[in-house]
């Protein structure tokens, strides 16, 4: 994050009196997502996260997020569950921004994912799927195949500032992934960002997924080519296909892809590639003066997209076809 | 910290494994400490701190920071305490840096002190002096009086773009310190920076000091007047003179000052607000590329060092002459 906000001492002790966690004993701002402020909050009644929400984030979709942390926890997955103050509000306002409470989950992302790393992240992937079913809320993906031309256009100037020949590289992809983007793929509530940073382990077994502020509605498989992405390269930019049978085989004995979902991965794999490589191109372009933040690589995610350009078929995931 | 280190997976569990202190369950990086990264770990024998330090920090300089800590704590203050692995050593290697873990202290750093706040500070400070005696180690103050004209001469042809004028203020301030700077004030070991974010309260009481990485053998008046220029300076940078004599007066009931120290608190609170503008003014002009901590505004300790100028004698500052 790149400010931690600051939060007056008598707001706080006001605010935490709001719930029954008893008084506070230790507050520490936190190197965990970037899109707001957390803490680490240390109360008689044991450790919590405090979240504040910073511009970035739209607070009409708060209740999506919270709702959801709800929904999925009462479902067994395990996840940060909201915690509600006495009036019975899980968001509440705090140093001037909306803010809230959740239950600390024990646990520590792996910096190096090994295979069974990736089979356990598959199953509560699909697990995570069956358990938003239901959930009455919904959120549009705003990070999806309508966005990405638009995004691009802000970048496309500079593209090959980055890399010689990015721009056309990327527009012609924009062209061959807006006319195959499939339509009518199962739905439902992806978690969207499920990146090694917001899954918890603990002694190797998995213990939790944290960071719902990319969930909405979009095409299931799709979230499995994000974590194909996010978790089956080596460094070097090459796929393990080891991780990425491991990964996409444990989602498919929670639930199984359809036909469809098989044939169109490659294409939702290079879609997942694109939205990352997009999102990493506009934040190194735009990395804002005195940013805390130092922007990732967005050409981890082109090597990874043109991976994907070369897949005929789900057998290049380690899958049978 | 500019960036937090990143520590691998079974890196971590192998360096935690050498102690007795459980399991680890979870591990965040804390925003705290701008010379070292920092992490709250958790442990099934509960939470601590786990500190990297980083290139800023001499590694011969470690064994007097962590020596203290023992030292202190065995003298009833309250502060971290290395916590010792099973050879016995408070000090160890993690991700190619010297290490250690250290107990964790409950409380909260004030965001805006009160008078009560500085009384507490002012008793603490008093009791960490006599608590220091006969600390078998010392480490000569690496930022006093003798450093501040080569420390000068890094920023002083850029000076003047941070306010028209500064390079010739600060060069005469230098000289009537220089000439003025006492040699035989009562010495000991100081914390040196003693700012409130070092000082924990929990419901108003003080709870205990932390970082002591600045820690050195120095006059302990100095040390002081640290604290009166971090602690009772409004916002506006008026002194709050209530605040300073009850700093200042709650530290005397503990360990009264000498008539020398008193008659020379000006010069000393004169050197202390130019150390801070110094060592800012240096921070200000040389904000590396992609510098994750936002710099201090020097000019902050300018004001300080024209007040401190006009004052005649200790009463300026609430304490009777």
């Amino acid at each position: 994050m790149a400010v931690y906000t600051e939060i007056a001492d008598d707001e706080l002790d006001r605010f935490i009196a709001g719930y029954d966690i008893g008084a506070i004993l230790s507050v520490k701002g936190i190197a965990e997502g970037v899109e707001n402020s957390n803490f680490l909050i240390v109360t008689e009644a044991g450790p919590h996260i405090l979240t504040l929400y910073e511009k970035r984030v739209d607070p009409n979709d708060l209740p999506f997020f919270i709702g959801l942390m709800d929904h999925l926890a009462a479902r067994g997955l395990t996840c940060p569950q909201p915690v509600r103050n006495r009036a019975g509000e899980a968001l509440g306002r705090l140093a001037g921004r909306p803010a809230a409470i959740v239950t600390f989950l024990q646990g520590m992302w792996i910096r190096r994912p090994r295979v069974e790393h990736c089979a356990a992240v598959g199953e509560a992937l699909a697990r995570f799927h069956i358990a938003g079913e239901g959930f009455a809320l919904t959120r549009r993906n705003a990070l999806s195949v309508d966005s990405w031309r638009p995004l691009f256009d802000r970048s496309a100037g500079r593209a090959d500032t980055v890399l010689p020949g990015l721009a056309i590289d990327i527009a012609r992809e924009l062209d061959q992934l807006e006319a195959a983007w499939p339509t009518d793929l199962p739905k439902g509530v992806i978690h969207a960002d499920l990146f090694p940073d917001n899954v918890f382990f603990l002694r190797d077994r998995l213990s939790g997924l944290i960071d719902f502020y990319f969930a909405c509605n979009d095409f299931l498989a799709y979230d499995a080519a994000i974590c194909l992405n996010a978790w089956c390269f080596e460094p070097d930019g090459s796929l393990n296909v080891t991780k990425a049978k491991a990964l996409l085989g444990a989602y498919a004995k929670v639930r199984p892809f359809t036909d469809d979902e098989l044939r169109l991965l490659p294409i939702l794999a290079r879609g997942s590639a694109l939205r990352f490589l997009l999102t990493r191109l506009y934040d190194w372009l735009n990395v804002p003066p005195g940013a805390l933040v130092a922007p990732k690589d967005p050409l981890e995610y082109l090597k990874k997209l043109r991976f994907h350009r070369t897949v005929q078929d789900v057998g290049a995931y380690g899958l049978n076809i």
